[in-house]
């Protein structure tokens, strides 16, 4: 399988981090899209992606996944061990649960932070950026560490007692945040840890 | 099971469609919770769910589930038939993909215009509107009902050959835009259909 991805992204962090936990690393080629030029918006990444987003996992025959969350359902239905998405229906809806949540309340809203009240990918890139609704999401994301901190002192991962794909989400929140210089806050102690 | 939500909310009605597909819906208890009052952002919601948005699902064990994904991958998993989330790994990827481009290539767009660039749900409840950004993302919507129309002219269901939760998702896409008066283009037929 191909993806096309872009190094240091946090978005495709998720899912080679998922891929790493898979096993499945040395069997996928990693296409780079640049993201600082803009390649995700052009018509033949689009037609990949209609959202312009990466990652993108491509199939032998061409077949195309989009969205962390999709990539790792499917990467998780693949292959066994360890499950990244639960066993249990309970188990599977609180995981998708703090996903969602890890990105709605952190890691998209670091990136709406990043692309409207930061310089971002440049102005060739960012051509329509609302300052004061990125500095509200960056507000949201500080809010969602501290949620994300009361979570861990209580257990010790995002969805309970294992490893999930809501973890992966939040280590791409913490990606992004060291990316745009905006530190967990140091009392965040259990999210820190 | 109980539920969390307001009748006419385009959200909670995913999470009910879903519940009648798996024929669940006469063993739920309905509580409202008024979203014109502001009744989601009060402590004691917030404490159910820390995003603040219906539906949500409570066990008898006090267990709240919520997010329309998360809800509906539960009660999929909970019983079998029919399937709303897929059998094999591509078709969950595929579903997985899909629902997620309708929340943010058209439900989710539609509320972020209702909240930030029309009355929304009044002024003692929509206290920090960006009307810039609401209104950018309405244009999104109409950008995602084209493609929509485009996915429905070469399959008959969202996410290929099979009902599932990316039409659901639509169709809270659908109950939305028709409540923010937001009408699907006419040329739009194949979606309209």
């Amino acid at each position: 399988m191909k993806i096309y991805d872009w190094p240091t992204g946090p978005y495709p962090a998720r899912v080679r981090i998922a891929l790493a936990e898979k096993n499945l690393l040395s069997g996928v080629e990693f296409v780079p899209v640049n993201l600082w030029k803009g390649e995700q918006r052009k018509a033949d990444f689009l037609a990949k992606n209609y959202s312009g987003t990466l990652p993108v996992l491509e199939l032998e025959d061409g077949t195309c996944l989009a969205e962390c969350t999709a990539i790792t359902v499917y990467l998780d239905a693949l292959v066994g061990e360890p499950t990244l998405t639960g066993r249990t229906p309970l188990e599977k809806g609180v995981i998708h649960m703090m996903t969602k949540r890890a990105e709605i309340e952190m890691l998209d809203a670091i990136s709406v932070y990043f692309h409207n009240a930061t310089p971002g990918l440049g102005p060739d890139v960012e051509r329509d950026q609302n300052r004061e609704w990125g500095l509200r999401q960056r507000d949201r994301a500080l809010r969602g560490m501290h949620y994300f901190d009361a979570v861990l002192r209580k257990q010790p991962f995002i969805a309970g007692d294992a490893f999930s794909m809501a973890d992966i989400a939040v280590i791409g929140g913490f990606i992004f945040a060291s990316a745009v210089k905006l530190p967990v806050p140091q009392e965040c102690e259990a999210l820190l840890a």
